[in-house]
């Protein structure tokens, strides 16, 4: 266990980095006790854990571990109560090539709210789904804010980003379902008989053009109708669970 | 249209003590035009309206405006980046008497997070429940982030906190389902034959020992065995929809 006691230290700049997307290239920040254990079962390598409570570290001995003041915490963290372990891992590097032989894929198209990826990511591991396809300019998937709603299964699913052209070449093994506000079809009047890619658009826009086109089918949570919408994460939990 | 400059004019002080829950005895802070809609709409009294935006407030040319400063609107505001139109409204009474005759209603025992009770209320209302007993220790229906999470259907649904001694008048007339997270019943393996309440504990703890016993069915909804649990809005939402 080292010290390090200046804010100004290079690796406290370092971890601060990662609160930006464009240097999480390689390395990804994890806030909390949960991701860190979800990183280390999943074999991605640890660069360094950093506490303000030394005994916490003594359980983590076998890595690289820095004690560092409350005032550390709270600068490499992204909350305002800053979790009492937050570490640097590498980030995970999915294969498409993976995806194509999963039986139910959740794809999200457009997502910007990070609360809302996090819940879905929760949700499709949950429900069994093999992987996640995120689509046009969605939230990137390991942002502190959607990992902490992923709420330690950020892990637990893959999840890659794709171009049109590699979505094409699912046409050929999975069944493309899209969720739409006005299908006369729900949930329990579709069959699921073949790979399937499930479809979620943006609260403000719901799916594009392009996959809307692409679709097999398309479903529809009913709502009372003075009812404007639902929460997207709430909506796509249940077509999850249902399909 | 009134004017206001000064931020420490009365009705700007009173506006900010609705922040509180003390506070809000009688009357409720509205921030945006969707909450605002639905309190128009439910004949709620609409005490004042504050805007900084002139055009905006001639469309309630028959409440009482007052066109304010940017900083006085920031100073009313629960949100970093607040609403164009903010105002103080009636807090609506429901009766319980009413929701003895309910068919569908949602309990929701100990809830502390407010995006939580906020999005349950949005799927209640969504899904046709007629009313939302709150139970034990939960969240204010009128807090700032519940109104926002509930997405303009806060009028749309009566909201009622309750007794124990009321609660078990409810066992004549409806059948208590509680979600668990160990029963061996799913949503679709129960039949609603009655008037129904469907109660949800919070999310670390739960439904209290008291509501698991006055419970006639228990029910899950089952998951990965590796993923530790579901946000729980999100679980509300498929048993709502489900039942």
């Amino acid at each position: 266990m080292k010290e390090i006691i200046s804010l100004k230290n290079d690796l406290i700049k370092e971890a601060v980095k990662l609160h930006q997307k464009k240097y999480r290239e390689n390395f990804i920040l994890l806030e909390g006790n949960k991701a860190l254990e979800g990183a280390v079962s999943n074999n991605l390598k640890i660069k360094y854990i950093f506490s303000a409570d030394k005994k916490l570290l003594e359980e983590y001995k076998n890595y690289e571990t820095y004690f560092v003041t409350d005032e550390i915490m709270k600068k490499i963290s992204t909350t305002e109560s800053p979790s009492n372990i937050i570490s640097v891992a590498q980030k995970p590097k999915y294969s498409i090539d993976d995806f194509y032989k999963f039986k139910k894929i959740t794809l999200l198209d457009n997502i910007k709210d990070a609360g809302n990826l996090g819940t879905i990511i929760r949700a499709s591991a949950a429900f069994n789904y093999e992987g996640i396809i995120l689509y046009n300019d969605t939230v990137d998937e390991f942002s502190p804010k959607v990992i902490r709603s992923a709420a330690g299964n950020i892990f637990k699913i893959p999840v890659i980003k794709i171009s049109k052209g590699e979505l094409l070449k699912f046409k050929k093994t999975h069944k493309f379902v899209a969720t739409v506000v006005n299908s006369d079809k729900t949930p329990k009047d579709i069959k699921i008989d073949s790979n399937t890619i499930v479809m979620f658009g943006s609260e403000a826009d719901g799916l594009c053009e392009e996959l809307l086109n692409l679709s097999d089918e398309k479903i529809t949570i009913k709502m009372a109708n003075d009812v404007e919408s639902l929460n997207l994460a709430l909506c796509a939990g249940i077509i999850l669970y249902l399909l």
